[in-house]
């Protein structure tokens, strides 16, 4: 996608798309008093596009969003979102509290239970504090503006030291009407792709139909959110909710063969691949932001399986913490990631990231190369780092990204209930 | 197996068995100059059992040992390990040092190349220095000894903080003789099951055939080490090598459904399983030993599964060297799993691990019991834990050993190469 399609609105949120509000507000769920509830409203019905974790122990809200969705993809009007508990873990009890934290989030907005959905993120096993959070409710409506987006952006965060939105315009082709997109979401820990994705809410106000908004969020999740990992555990609450007003007033996309589909899920694989390095450059501990290519490979799942292996290995993820070249580490996931890997064909480079300079090569034919140390350490003493990885055996590649392993991630994973 | 045909040698070590010399020396591989060169040899043949990494990169040692094994299985005298050096990745280079290694042992001892067997194990990628590996063979082959276990047990050693030996005598059933079976290991970082093992060598003096001593160490690994993880990295080098010279003087144990092979075969399993628990306890910045139980499973492999991937959750360890009472998070790690579970079904228990006290159960049929939170801290706050699972869904259970995830497990790794 070029920009004379594609447009990045300058500090946009999920309230720069025509029709949208939203409000962020603290409820008390968080003992700090930090925002910890998100209304997001369009007066206009939504169409709505969903993909949820496959983590079996799903939580409470995305049980019953997928109940919502099961009934209702054409009138939706709110998604209600709290931090600070994930109503995860929580019984029947949670069921009943998601549900009925949706539907006081519908009576606040005089629309049916069926057209609010709900998401939770937080702490599991614990009972939503439902009164703060009807309280919460009543107080989100009453703010709820066309400038909310940022408020709410912030009140989904948890772990997250800060919020991650985005918003563009797309031109469909051949129509007068341009049409946007925007996002936010929420990260930090608990990010492996596994799953739909961790929590976010996207809105737009392009007019498509409910089979390609669908298939469009589909498409944009697999090569985004589902491209990260933090720490390899996969939650039981993600969620990606995507709600579609149409107030753009472009043509109904129809057809998910046609030109305009192609922008617009381009446009939303954007939105969704921004938020997702926004997570990774926000995970628990971070100081490194990693991208992991892998070439050569038989096929597209081949080169993700081999990606995600090297970028969830703890040592890894350690060495590039401490600067440290150890590419020895790097092969031995490669090894042991489960693909058919011929050792002697195995190249490997390590790159500023970005736009940053030249790539090092490291192993070549499975065979070390004469490396200059000190400029291995350079590379790895950026904050943006590259690792390319050729396996020699195909012509399908993948992208994955993830961050490195600190003592931050320990401390913040050490206490996280307390 | 019970104290009547079990005994534990107090003190232990692989020259615990009778006909078996060793010997560990520093000859500079390690810049710090401590001991990493260790030396085994057994005047009388060994009849020789090896299980392998089954990473696709494996390191040259792990190659030539192979090949030895493909060749010779009856008359093995020597194995020489090294630490320091993992010999990994180092190309056609690397198997010829591991094969030069091996001959430069074998000819110390004045024995044929293919009487000897070759172990690395360190960093990964560099050559190893011949020339100091070339005298410190000369210089362990001149201080081989009966005593020189527990030298050779420290000269294996990379991050562990202490050497993991043992000895055991075993009393075949129908026979005047007893057998000693004694082994070392080394573990502390790169662990996790897809594999055989860390480095290990096993000695006894049993008289036992070729075909059932494969099958007793295969056994035996599957029960102990490949039950352990530490970090989810599968090494290039992991290797357990059982070494039997037949001096014990039994009749030959020929018969891997006889009474004698169990006794042999339990012994061994003993033996391997308390070298892995020792590579746990030891494992890299470790504070809490962890034994994870899942029961009710529909098999083995499933319960397995479900226990490994509640111990490679880096959110699961951290919470356990936080001492928080975090469930959730083991919930989650059940659910992802990929086995097929039932949320709904699930219970979960912590207790303190070994005698020290009664299980505290968290979870029954998927919802959260009322739970005395101090009761779980204190628990928590002991040195061994044990979390037990059960899935409701079958009658299968398997239990696993792991370590929490602490700073220090950061610090070692950040800058190990360094």
């Amino acid at each position: 996608m070029n920009s004379v399609t594609m447009q990045t609105i300058s500090d946009g949120s999920i309230t720069s798309v025509r029709g949208f509000q939203a409000a962020g507000v603290g409820c008390g769920i968080k003992e700090t008093g930090a925002p910890d509830l998100a209304l997001v409203y369009s007066e206009a019905p939504c169409r709505v596009a969903g993909v949820f974790t496959t983590n079996r122990v799903k939580a409470a809200p995305v049980l019953v969003d997928q109940l919502v969705l099961a009934k209702n993809r054409d009138a939706v009007h709110v998604a209600v979102v709290n931090s600070g508990n994930a109503n995860a873990c929580t019984g029947l009890q949670g069921i009943n509290d998601a549900k009925t934290m949706a539907c006081t989030a519908a009576a606040a907005l005089e629309v049916k239970c069926t057209a609010s959905l709900v998401m939770s993120t937080g702490v599991i096993g614990r009972p939503l504090p439902m009164d703060r959070i009807g309280e919460g409710i009543v107080e989100a409506q009453q703010r709820l503006s066309s400038d909310g987006g940022h408020d709410a952006a912030r009140a989904i965060m948890t772990t997250d030291t800060r919020p991650k939105e985005l918003a563009v315009k797309i031109q469909l082709p051949e129509q007068a009407v341009t049409c946007t997109i925007a996002g936010m979401a929420k990260g930090a820990g608990m990010i492996h792709p596994n799953m739909a994705t961790m929590l976010s809410v996207i809105t737009t106000d392009a007019a498509i139909a409910s089979a390609p908004l669908q298939q469009a969020l589909g498409d944009a999740v697999k090569r985004s959110f589902n491209m990260i990992t933090v720490d390899g555990d996969t939650s039981t609450n993600d969620t990606v909710l995507l709600l579609a007003n149409g107030l753009a007033g472009n043509d109904e996309i129809a057809d998910s063969a046609s030109p305009e589909f192609t922008v617009f899920r381009d446009g939303l694989t954007h939105v969704c691949t921004e938020l997702a390095k926004m997570i990774v450059r926000d995970g628990e501990g971070a100081t490194k932001f990693v991208e992991i290519t892998v070439k050569g490979a038989p096929s597209f799942a081949d080169a993700r399986q081999v990606a995600m292996s090297v970028a969830n290995s703890n040592l890894v993820k350690t060495a590039l913490f401490g600067q440290d070249p150890n590419w020895g580490r790097v092969l031995a996931a490669v090894g042991y990631s489960g693909v058919e890997v011929d050792p002697a064909r195995i190249a490997l480079w390590f790159a500023p990231g970005g736009d940053g300079g030249s790539a090092l090569q490291l192993v070549r034919d499975g065979q070390p190369c004469d490396v200059d140390e000190q400029r291995a350490r350079e590379i790895l003493s950026e904050s943006d780092i590259a690792i390319i990885i050729d396996l020699g055996l195909g012509t399908e590649a993948a992208t994955v990204w993830t961050c490195d392993l600190s003592y931050e991630y320990v401390k913040v994973n050490a206490a996280y209930t307390t």
